[in-house]
């Protein structure tokens, strides 16, 4: 990739994957149709797949197969530790579209002793004191934090002194990382209070 | 509120309250110190309050239980319904920062007979053939979906028909909804493919 890509252009380039999973390999697709289905206009669908050095042809469009092993050479695959064995923690353990995606869930951690053993998924929750050694043997790449809101900014700080760069947070507090450390937020009240704004304010 | 809020400063006002939370009600706050706990610059951050009329005093800051109030009020509250009580319902039915929010979940749906009758949270699992009664009922204002992809496209259908304009869709597909319906999409896999981005191209 030549430019920087800019990040919004990041953030739609999984959902114009999703669009292309529902369409056969052999298929071509024109930005038109795939703007369509991403719900962006397709003059932004042009622009961000040139940045991955996707032009489509002239009247014809972009070939679907080509397309989307270019999306994912680019957004990669990484493995994938759960500290957090709670409702939540257990809801992602077993999410299946982290395999389908190529993440891999290697570990799950919790300093609850009885949760410790259980099984989640695929994992066995092992206690919460093992995953520095953890993520240094398994060479663990994102971090992701299912704990309460109190035990978030210590998980965050033990991640990144263990050498995790990106880090994904469910609690709903605002994280302080060492920079170099990439913290995307999913906070669900966040997203009720979006929605709330607009039916407030339609 | 005058002018139309961008959709970006919507996306932080969420942020600014869990800052504020953080400080005593009797506190003021200057826009530097709320932008640093942000993780955004205090032009950003003037500008974003200004939408909602409030305005920092020069040298001082703002009123941090003034501006948390005015920041709920815009933000507003619901009624919530979750659809599918697999895995991620539950941890979404049990989810405790909801109710702090002021989102109140008042039923989970699920066509599975197995699951119906039991209970999750402070509600009891009902069969999915009752959804759209308890819409009108309960004037439901947003629909939680974490049923399996394959299911949500229609389950979408039903809860716009049923005049729910809200919905915040875990399944990993791009919804098609009638315009005036607002849908946010929370794709754990998305999440942590932004991420590996970053860790792939860093």
């Amino acid at each position: 990739m030549k430019d920087v890509v800019p990040r919004v252009t990041v953030e739609r380039l999984p959902i114009y994957l999703l669009c292309l999973d529902e369409l056969p390999d052999s298929d071509w697709i024109s930005s038109d149709r795939l703007a369509a289905m991403a719900g962006v206009n397709s003059a932004q669908v042009r622009k961000d797949l040139s940045y991955l050095g996707s032009y489509g042809v002239r009247g014809v469009g972009y070939d679907v197969d080509h397309l989307r092993q270019n999306i994912e050479r680019e957004l990669g695959s990484c493995t994938v530790a759960i500290v957090g064995a709670g409702n939540l923690g257990a809801a992602l353990a077993n999410y299946p579209g982290f395999g389908e995606k190529g993440f891999d869930v290697v570990g799950v951690f919790d300093d609850d002793a009885a949760k410790v053993g259980t099984r989640l998924g695929s994992v066995v929750v092992e206690p919460a004191s093992d995953l520095e050694e953890a993520i240094e043997e398994r060479a663990i790449a994102i971090g992701i934090i299912a704990t309460p809101a109190h035990a978030a900014q210590e998980v965050a700080e033990r991640l990144a002194a263990a050498g995790v760069q990106s880090i994904l947070n469910f609690a709903p507090v605002v994280l302080r990382v060492p920079s170099g450390v990439e913290v995307r937020r999913v906070d669900l009240s966040t997203e009720l209070q979006i929605l709330s704004f607009y039916l407030q304010h339609s």
